[in-house]
């Protein structure tokens, strides 16, 4: 997508070297900033500390995290000790294992002095195949927000966190449908929940912004008066890991936003490329949800009592704070699963319908 | 309730003075501040500004506002204008409402020379009556309570906003039960949503650490989770405003809780005073929700990418927001209304059993 006018993708290998360049999307949207990552603990403390985040692109960044392990060590003996690295970084996206497993699948057979070219060349696939599939599943979304389209006003989204071309390497999930119907000319506004506690929806609002699609940044606590308004024609998520029953887990809240719709009568749609779906785990309930650190709730700001100037308040560092960053929302509140290969109901019946080659698995 | 160990009120007349002191409520829970106020027009931007909140006690202050006014204007002809100017600072509390209601009562047919000590008088009575309620009020949730106390583990309740004693004169309504049950010497834990837009989460935190009652700070978004996982056993909201069929106006968010109540089979209680209740307002669809300025959700925070050292987002200015204050519960999401009465069912017949002299009202 166009950062400033400037076509990009949210990771690169750099030409010449050994080394990928990211966006620190910890510093967006106050600031635009790349990064250079040259070593494997690089691009695990880039996970980690969610300078890159969204479940694809936290695959393609460890699998170019395994390439640059291979660089250090001439091929071995790192891969092991790689692959646990990146493997505990943040536990819930699947893409992250996926993509570390595809890694070993490709490097384990081969000889160390090969497995470092080999090692760039299927980072660059993960990363391309991303592409490709995120555009896939951007055409099968729009098929189904087709039939949304009021014909007297603009259709109205909404989403939750960022699924869109930040947290992909490129083009995005959830709102890859949204682009699509906005490059396709049909007036649409996506309401954007600022996601706390990371504030994930300014990303959205700010990559909204740089390709001109109308939003609206709203406290996640409002989406249920939206939806209950009548103000929502359809919303769309994407997911860190989908259960092989079409159990969902994604950003904490999207079960709430999940409940909101069902109860006005509103589609919920969860759009992921093929390595978000997690055959191997047969329901929600086995999806591991991330804890992470307190200090995310504890610092949050307020206005002052002249009305409009901000300021901070903090929370003690003896004040309690849960912060889990997931959650599940059950399929039975999903309208459909768009992947890359088309749209299913969010169930293993749909999804062995698109993905046959799955069947083997025992479940 | 005790603030460092002292007791105090939310609101209270200065001994010897025309003016009453508040708790600064923009300053908590960083800094614990009184304001002394003097005039209507510092009461009305009190309210505006939530310097003081909470339906109880928007209600209260601005009764005295009523009383600071008839000092100014040594009774006439300034009743008019103060309650016009009181009405307006904000419109959904009913409480507001109601209070203001009944000072024109009072003060209308009276002599100009005879409303300053009876505009005293009055609002006095509306502070003390709202403290006698709330701690009635708690005990009638105690007993609600008291079912869903588990054998082997401490109660868990959830709650959103803050309906603890500072949004009221003094004991709380949602909390006020919570406040009950820990005097009781029951084991209990609070789950406490930050609330955002503006965090009063942590004025809930702050005054149950106050208390000494155990508590937790979330996400809003993860309230959804909590529920699912079984980890409540019931939630309290307060209320700005209940219509006559028993939905409920109050704090956005609380709807999103209420629908992932039901879904998880936990009761969802809503406490508050016979001020709270509009009998005149069929339902919540009438009532009307406040819109705040934009900028309470414009300036967040975000951990930066060392991972823990905090610091600001800004959204642009061009930004656009959407900012809610308020959503509405229908009331089949209710499990009961709490009030000093007593509990009732969410509906008009469970209102009308309460408060029986209410059934002249045309609905």
């Amino acid at each position: 997508m166009n950062i400033h006018g400037i076509p990009t993708r949210c990771i690169r290998p750099v030409p010449g070297a050994m080394a990928v360049d990211i966006i620190d999307q910890t510093e967006l949207p106050q600031r635009y900033r790349e990064r250079r990552l040259v070593t494997l603990e690089e691009v695990a403390r880039a996970i980690r500390t969610m300078q890159v985040r969204g479940a694809p692109l936290i695959g393609a960044t460890a699998a170019y995290g395994v390439a640059l392990a291979m660089v250090r060590d001439n091929g071995d003996p790192a891969l092991d000790a790689a692959l646990a690295t990146l493997a505990a970084t943040r536990p819930t996206a699947v893409n992250l294992h996926w993509a570390l497993a595809r890694m070993e699948r490709c490097l384990r057979p081969l000889a160390p002095e090969r497995r470092i070219e080999s090692a760039w060349q299927e980072a660059g696939a993960i990363a391309e195949e991303d592409v490709a599939q995120n555009r896939a599943l951007g055409q099968h979304g729009l098929a189904l927000l087709r039939n949304l389209r009021p014909a007297d006003r603009p259709l109205e989204i909404m989403t939750h966190c960022n699924a869109g071309w930040l947290a992909t390497v490129d083009q995005g999930t959830a709102l890859a449908p949204v682009y699509a119907a906005f490059d396709a000319g049909w007036p649409i506004h996506v309401w954007v929940s600022e996601t706390r506690p990371r504030n994930q929806g300014l990303l959205t609002a700010w990559e909204l912004a740089q390709h001109g699609v109308p939003h609206t940044v709203i406290a996640d606590n409002a989406a249920g008066l939206l939806l209950a308004q009548g103000r929502v024609d359809g919303a769309i998520v994407g997911a860190d890991r989908i259960a092989a029953n079409g159990d969902v887990a994604n950003k904490v809240g999207t079960y709430l936003k999940a409940l909101a719709a069902r109860e006005a009568g509103v589609p919920f749609y969860v759009a992921a490329p093929r390595s978000t779906v997690d055959f191997a785990c047969p329901s929600g309930a086995h999806i591991p949800i991330e804890e992470r650190h307190g200090d995310e709730l504890r610092l949050v700001t307020g206005l002052d009592n002249q009305g409009h100037r901000q300021r901070l308040r903090q929370l003690d560092n003896d004040c309690q704070v849960a912060n889990p960053a997931f959650d599940v929302t059950p399929h039975g509140l999903v309208q459909a699963l768009i992947t890359e290969r088309g749209s299913c109901p969010a169930s293993r019946e749909g999804l062995l319908a698109l993905y046959p080659e799955e069947n083997h698995e025992p479940f």
